[in-house]
């Protein structure tokens, strides 16, 4: 294995303390010139913290979600203000679905423990459990996610990547970039491209920060540059993660994730995307139905002003793209390697369609 | 026509004087924050203006190798420096053809006056009087593609663009964006998305610099928010220029440029390339023969640092991609829109092949 080049940072998520501690979250808007642990205590300070960024990725919104139930709990009076504090949470962000997923699922812990006629503190006492269940389970997922990949992945592969689907996205190693550390943790050497992820830039802060822990060798380009790498022989395979599934593999993933999926087919290049079966929404026939997150034009525009743009220049500032699920190689989830969501047991739910 | 925002900057390129005169450049580095006019007068000066994109564009390029040619004859001491300074200007950037071109051109009026026994100031005077032509014909040929391409927009239109193509990159009114304006002073309100072009931001400084000007609505997004927009209905036609286009219609364009071909071909969407048939190189087969500049790992890093990446990042900065001439809809040229640049008269040389 690779040395690391540097200690492991703080952990992206850890609950401290029982059911009245507090969610410790590594600021990921601070990262990498500082290495910030936020204390949330409350509902309203952990939206915040997801809506601004400072914890994101599918799987890492779904662990936080595990514990903001907890927080939900915690701030409630009676069901309507537990109901609330989830709706709360619900409304923080809109594409990835893991935050839906876990607040359903704490929704109906809850809700057999309210049947079951127990207050606080019993109740955040559940809820901390299955919160903490969450948190485990993903880390399992991202391990087995890591060894199916892991297994795609030859000595001397260049990898290409986009933003950033480490242990920083997830809660344990990562989807995308937790197959790169496996491999390279089985003793083999990868070059990892990764694309820089504007305008937040996670590829170039988070996905370089953990390549550097890591002891991976990484190399930074601009997002507009993959796809000429990937048309001129420049790249071995494209691994990417995902923010929500369609049952036809149509794939929301961070805004750019596309553009690499059409350079990959053309260049016959294969294009996995690497994603628990959690990040599957089985109501969804397509993307068509997947709600596309339009953040602040500001995002764009404040690292470019003053004297970068005209003043008064508009812009438009979507988080996410659809990937058409013709254009998966394969999903490597943590049941397998899978060319389709219905392989993997994704199937139309019996109720409702959302 | 739409009211122009504001009064029009200074001339991108402007000779002052006569042959002992200067060579004026409206300083792109510094657009859009500050007006800066350099005043070029030695070969050094304008090679350095040239590598650092003080004055960037392929036909800018070929007119600034015209008035180059009139310096390098001004230092020049007999043929052998003559020859001197136009090689240092043929070495200043590898990829856009009409550097090559203009410099070839010179050089041919050069021999011709040399031959007939014209010697400084005689032979300058010839060089500046062919440099001026240059200028007048690529004003000229911008004007006509200009004409040719606002025959495909329509009222209403929503067109995407990449980089910098306006009065900026030629010396007339542009190549993609002249288009753009061409159409828009016949009267078609159109709504022009440009991808801020990484990592020197040529779109968000520059074109929207340019639309500002011309009073046309524009709108900025990251290069990697391109595809999802072509993608999901939002774009009418793609317009974009070239740096150098082989026989086969294999073109070299800023990077970042394949990815929008790549989309505009999944979704049907029309992906023209406006250039002068300047801009085509006769002499490649295929885009396998054209030189893509990489450029310094600090243009990409310098913004992010300090605090936007790991110390010790490594980055790769290609200038340019090749776009695949399968995925060009159209070559919109002075001589009117083609298919396939031998309908434009782009014709292998039976001379020796590069």
């Amino acid at each position: 294995m690779t040395a690391p080049r540097r200690a492991p940072g703080p952990a992206a998520l850890a609950w401290e303390g029982g059911p009245d501690g507090c969610l410790l979250l590594l600021d990921q808007r601070r990262l990498p010139a500082e290495e910030h642990v936020l204390a949330v205590a409350d509902v309203a300070t952990l939206c915040e913290a997801i809506r601004s960024l400072a914890v994101r990725g599918a799987p890492a919104l779904g662990v936080a979600a595990g514990y903001g139930a907890v927080l939900a709990a915690r701030g409630a009076e009676g069901d309507a203000g537990l109901a609330a504090g989830l709706a709360t949470l619900r409304a923080a962000r809109p594409t990835a679905v893991n935050l839906f997923t876990m607040l359903d699922r704490q929704a109906a812990v809850a809700r057999s423990a309210l049947a079951e006629g127990r207050p606080w503190p019993a109740l955040a006492e559940r809820l901390l459990d299955e919160a903490r269940r969450i948190h485990d389970e993903d880390r399992a997922l991202c391990a087995a996610i890591g060894r199916h990949g892991a297994a795609l992945l030859e000595d001397g592969m260049r990898v290409l990547t986009h933003c950033n689907t480490g242990r920083l996205a997830t809660g344990g190693i990562g989807t995308a970039l937790g197959v790169v550390l496996t491999a390279t943790a089985d003793g083999k050497r990868l070059r990892v491209y990764a694309d820089e992820t504007r305008p937040l830039l996670q590829g170039a802060r988070l996905t370089m920060y953990e390549l550097a822990e890591a002891g991976v060798d990484g190399v930074l380009l601009g997002d507009s540059a993959a796809a000429g790498l990937i048309l001129s022989g420049g790249v071995d395979v494209v691994l990417v993660g995902a923010d929500r599934i369609a049952r036809n593999g149509d794939t929301a993933n961070k805004v750019g994730t596309l553009a690499l999926a059409l350079a990959a087919g053309r260049a016959g290049v294969p294009f996995y995307v690497a994603a628990p079966t959690t990040s599957f929404d089985p109501a969804l026939a397509t993307g068509a139905g997947i709600p596309i997150e339009e953040r602040s034009p500001d995002e764009v525009l404040d690292p470019l002003r003053p004297g970068l743009v005209p003043p008064g220049t508009e812009a438009w500032n979507p988080a996410f793209d659809v990937t058409p699920g013709d254009l998966v190689t394969g999903f490597v989830t943590e049941r397998g390697v899978f060319r389709d969501p219905g392989a993997a047991g994704i199937k139309a739910p019996a109720g409702p369609r959302r």
